[in-house]
């Protein structure tokens, strides 16, 4: 009998051992940043009635996995964990605390064109708060993915923030009419991957005259590093329209508590819209400072009128969330050669001669106890394949006990990489290995 | 416009921050414990060739979640995590540790009826060591999960092992014909849930003779609490049929290597066989003592065949896993009324002045700093609902501040059980709330 090779499906991937400790540990790190900010973890399934997906994602909606499952009812894989809290959040709004401070990580499905970096099963780890308008949720919300970011350790990182109000002042001071106002941001959007020429003959393909695109652009040229220095600099339009006055309030209303919050490393950026329609406040994106063409790694914003056109009789429910991008970020660490994984270090007991593998079992009871991760070499073998196993196991030290060291009370331990090795008595070995595995 | 209520799909579950955060603490336990014995982690992705999967679980195939993706590929949801890991076994093989100790946590899925304690995403969690036969891997098998069970406190279990060899060895000897050795293994494996007279008529409707039954009985009332002791007691027939004497050889091998493993709470079960089909040597199952009526907690076994039959040429791949019902094992806990999570209890900074919102942003900066987990209240609102917004999120201590508080430099902290509340000095505060929430 032959097989065929067992493949796995395109744009999809298994995560081996050093990658899936990287992640796990990524994960955990995250997770802890969330909850010291009060944030609760929450899990929505895998699979959601099709009906509560569709018409929440414009024209992706075509990538999303949807069939017919054995009752014949239409389901859908989850495509993002927004959509999933905002059905949680219709059906439990009046058990929930509010503001309801949850965060989410999770695996979602999308069947896009497979390219580098691009993957239809990926994580998405979400942070929201549901349910308060005030600037304090958007700027602990930044501030508990910048937490998350330095616990992980990538070095330094920018926080560039926006208003969407302001963008939307902004536009109707030159005079963009509001159907073009959605495809104008997208473009503006796009100006960190674009020259400005190809956006100024954009913006003339959407109708914009070249006196609107200037006008425009002088605005967006604007720069501050706080809300109260960028008030400053539109004092003399900034009562001419009141979405910019408003929404250049709620940004210096944000940088005043990013203040406090010790968060220092945000500054104004007008040109970001962020993609998705449904931001109606502040927005906001992470890049790391190393690898500034690696493009976004956190990013997110207020989107208060989402959530309420869940519930039985819509209503605006205020919302502010940001997602941080795990993969890319795992990428990131990767190319950036940061150790991404704290997997500890462990250490292989050798096996050299059966009638000793009790023996070997007590002392891996011993160091697990201790905390310390040990593998017991199954079988008396060559010393060559033992020593490419720990190898393969990236472990640091080796623990060897044959017949002579059985006889003469003593165990040895060998660090694996300068093969040098000491002789220990059995009842120094555990704080021995605590801390040459502690130290390292 | 009205909406219909979003609805979860029938068989699936929220999550929502109790529980989750009580799953993820659970989760947690359990990886650390099983990376503690070397087992390095691993994940799948959710959807596989539906090929893959299929011709895996007999009749059950028809549970499994079969559709035709954007690219009218036949794909399938995971339908457990045993047939991915040899997938992904056949195609990494030669880059693996052998043998390859991994362990995966993630979810399945399974078009069950619904019932009581039945659904239809769950989360497995396996721990499998791929290419050796050793009774040692067995044995470590069954200790890394005592220890998982153990550290995640669930009060005392037992653990009831066989080889199914010892089985298939009692039928040949009672002469029951290989055919039907699936099936009698099914009915006997259903002793602890129908009655002996029951299994009795079963056996005699697969064709057994009375006589047959009778001594297949009197076989398996033979017990013993190691293997030597089960050695001993079969030695009249020992000789006579090959399997058994493996499979007696065997178990005895595992019962020797859990004495130094410190694993005590083990006994023979002739009767264990556990359902599935693809067991060829040690079969094992984890109850609790305090629900004995709750079934099995986790289990497994050895499957030597599994494996090698995905190899491009198939062959022989030695293998030996345990699951534990991770899903089960959270229910147990919570009708146990043992505290399942280990969530630590948090402090909220109540809000009662605007313009004192920057100093609460820094108080919550210190404490976040010392890892304390810390709301922030978003708006001056009236005390009542900041103790209950407190009170749903299960905080153990408010941390007040008004203008009083503020012009006298003190700073009040109250605990939100006994409502007693003390009156600290800024500098004090970190140390003082270390110290009542390390103390509580």
């Amino acid at each position: 009998m032959k097989n065929k090779s067992p493949q796995l499906l395109k744009g999809f991937r298994d995560f081996g051992p050093e990658q899936a400790a990287a992640r796990n540990s990524m994960f955990q790190t995250i997770r802890l940043a969330f909850e010291r900010f009060g944030f609760a973890p929450m899990e929505t399934p895998a699979l959601e009635y099709a009906q509560t997906l569709t018409g929440k994602y414009g024209a992706e909606e075509k990538l999303m996995y949807k069939f017919k499952d054995q009752g014949q009812r239409q389901v859908a894989l989850r495509y993002d964990l927004t959509v999933p809290l905002a059905r949680y959040y219709a059906q439990n709004r009046n058990e929930l605390p509010n503001p309801f401070k949850r965060y989410a990580l999770g695996q979602v499905w999308r069947a896009e064109s497979p390219q580098k970096g691009r993957f239809r099963e990926f994580y998405q780890c979400d942070v929201d708060t549901v349910g308060i308008s005030s600037s304090l949720a958007d700027a602990e919300t930044i501030a508990a993915v910048a937490a998350a970011l330095s616990d992980l350790g990538i070095g330094d990182y920018s926080i560039r923030i926006n208003n969407r109000k302001i963008l939307d002042g902004l536009l109707e001071l030159v005079g963009v009419s509001a159907k073009r106002t959605v495809p104008v941001l997208r473009l503006l959007d796009k100006q960190d991957k674009i020259s400005e020429k190809e956006v100024k003959a954009g913006l003339k393909k959407l109708g914009l005259a070249q006196k609107q695109s200037e006008k425009l652009f002088a605005f967006l040229q604007i720069s501050a590093t706080d809300g109260k220095e960028l008030e400053d600099n539109f004092r003399e339009v900034i009562s001419e329209n009141k979405k910019l006055s408003e929404g250049l309030g709620e940004l210096a209303d944000v940088f005043d508590d990013l203040n406090p919050l010790n968060v220092k490393n945000a500054v104004v950026d007008l040109k970001l819209a962020r993609g998705l329609d449904y931001y109606t406040g502040t927005v906001c994106e992470f890049s790391l400072s190393a690898l500034p063409g690696y493009g976004s790694i956190a990013g997110g914003g207020r989107y208060d009128d989402l959530i309420g056109s869940f519930l039985k009789k819509p209503e605006v429910v205020p919302a502010v969330g940001m997602s941080i991008g795990v993969d890319r970020l795992l990428s990131a660490l990767v190319e950036m050669e940061l150790p991404p994984s704290n997997t500890p270090a462990g250490v292989v007991i050798f096996n050299l001669e059966t009638k000793l593998e009790d023996r070997y079992l007590s002392i891996a009871v011993q160091l697990r106890r201790a905390g310390i991760v040990t593998d017991v070499y199954y079988r008396p073998d060559n010393l060559e394949k033992q020593f490419k196993y720990a190898e393969k196991k990236k472990a640091r030290y080796a623990v060897i006990v044959g017949a002579d060291e059985q006889r003469r009370g003593v165990v040895k331990v060998k660090n694996l990489l300068t093969r040098q090795q000491d002789e220990v008595s059995p009842e120094r070995l555990v704080s021995v290995l605590t801390e040459k595995l502690g130290s390292a």
